[in-house]
């Protein structure tokens, strides 16, 4: 497995090679989701855990909301592996419920329930335990026809990004510092929408995305993920970043928190101007072009034309 | 759905009737597994989550055996399924590593490893995040060519029980005063064994297991969800209980974190002596009669005879 750098992956790295003979033949651990064959079908799977004051703080978000968001964060998973939702399981630690007040461990579900709803899940099973504090591990299995891996990429495809990044770090900023984000801007970040549709055109449509991942650490970080485990340098241009309104385009780069897609294309004609506006009209989602897949490795932010550095994305262990 | 009581499973209820629009049809969530048809293969998945200071101390166990209980007591869904362990996601909550030392994040993931491998199953992905105290939640896939629910007991099939009851309980106690549990004693509960091929040889064979369920809550307990989804009562014969050395008959009962199985069997000529003798010989574990279904509705547990109160079980929000 070729996975970027970082405090978090290094330890993932040790646990792969320790195990090394329990994990599945010729299946890159580390992408966004496992993929398992069965009869006929290739099932994606994927597991993502939330815990209260790493990924949320309660005073931030109410519980529909924390368990809207845990749900669409791994759903974003199957989004970037091209795959349709079935089903996903989920596992609550929550505090003893106090007196006669509405459950937090039902609202939490709520929400769950809701964002299932939207992209066609059920919720098939779950687990309950007593926990000082809230942890929300949402596992999601759905089936890929065409599953779009990470290392993919040649030289010579142009990079793409769904919608427009930073709001989910700007919205986080002014959670912190006490301000009411507008309700638009704070749905990024409360209200996540993995990229189903997205995801699956893409694996479709205009010759097929070659490599495929969510930024969910931020465009920075995932970006040099997808760059390593497809052994292909990725130039991107700072200035095409689609930006949040409000928020500068290096900012933008750094957002952890976006349940955006980055997807490589082939380069035209198979995926071209005509492309892009079929996109839009089918998913309703925006897709800018950011970027180019170059021969060597490692990734490179150019500021029309100048090199300026990678800011760095999320790490649980930095 | 039909479960027994128990604050916990009030709050599941709870959460059910308010999800029901996001549920799988036909489908009664509260089984051990949730069951999935895909292809011509029908799926069992579960999730379990496993907390320190919930369902493990530190000061108890290493963590490899950390991760290798937390896989077995997932695993154990399969096993009270039927199901032939596919594979496990696994996610976890670890503290940032300090120094040099060991990580324990990978040797969590060691015993997880050492758990799959006894029972064929694959590590499929995972997901770790920082959190102050230790977080193990594993989601386990199998496929169930004859899954047995909770619900097929009927008034004459035989109530039977694999293994021997009350060690985990007597282990933990001792864990508990500072005293050291004997080896065999504490992988009671160190290191439980899912009872993988004992539950496919039941779903199989004589006549095939009419309903099974893991005791992980304690037999009391889990007992009673099994007579609530069959429709069923159940009388228990505390002097048959099956009881690991040193450990009362109503003690075993009530134990949890016992990865057994409870499983009612049709009536002789379909199992009986014969049966039991192949069974043993197949999978090498003990299997006893405790009780038998009759009309009607709850669970009666019978001292020579005479009524006793059941034990309760453990319930994470009694």
């Amino acid at each position: 497995m070729n996975l970027g750098p970082g405090k978090e992956f290094d330890r993932i790295r040790a646990i792969i090679s320790r195990i090394a003979d329990v994990l599945p033949e010729h299946e890159p651990l580390g992408d966004d989701c496992a993929l398992l064959p069965v009869g006929g079908t290739t099932l994606a799977l994927s597991i993502d855990v939330s815990l209260e004051d790493v990924h949320f703080r309660t005073a931030w978000l109410d519980f529909k909301e924390i368990g809207f968001r845990a749900a669409g964060a791994a759903l974003s998973d199957l989004a970037a592996e091209g795959a349709s939702p079935l089903g996903v399981l989920v596992s609550l630690g929550v505090p003893p419920q106090s007196g006669t007040k509405t459950d937090p461990a039902v609202e939490i579900m709520e929400g769950v329930a809701a964002m299932c709803a939207q992209v066609g899940a059920k919720v098939l099973g779950g687990d309950m335990a007593r926990s000082e504090k809230y942890v929300i591990d949402v596992c999601v299995i759905g089936r890929a026809e065409q599953p779009v891996r990470r290392s993919g990429a040649r030289e010579g495809d142009s990079l793409w990004v769904t919608g427009y990044l930073g709001g989910a770090a700007l919205a986080l900023d002014k959670l912190r510092n006490g301000e009411r984000p507008s309700k638009p801007l704070r749905d990024r970040y409360a209200r996540p929408e993995p990229r189903i549709a997205a995801g699956r055109w893409l694996a479709a449509h205009g010759g097929g995305a070659t490599a495929m991942i969510d930024i969910s650490d931020g465009l920075s970080q995932d970006v040099q993920h997808l760059a390593a485990a497809s052994g292909v340098g990725i130039e991107i241009e700072l200035e095409r970043i689609p930006c949040w309104e409000g928020v500068q385009a290096i900012a933008a780069v750094a957002s952890g928190e976006e349940f955006e897609l980055l997807v490589t294309m082939p380069p035209p004609p198979a995926f071209g101007d005509a492309g892009v506006s079929s996109f839009r009209t089918a998913t309703g989602v925006a897709l800018t072009r950011i970027g180019t897949c170059v021969r060597g490795g490692g990734v490179r932010l150019l500021d029309h034309g100048k090199p300026v550095p990678l800011p760095p994305g999320f790490d649980h262990f930095a």
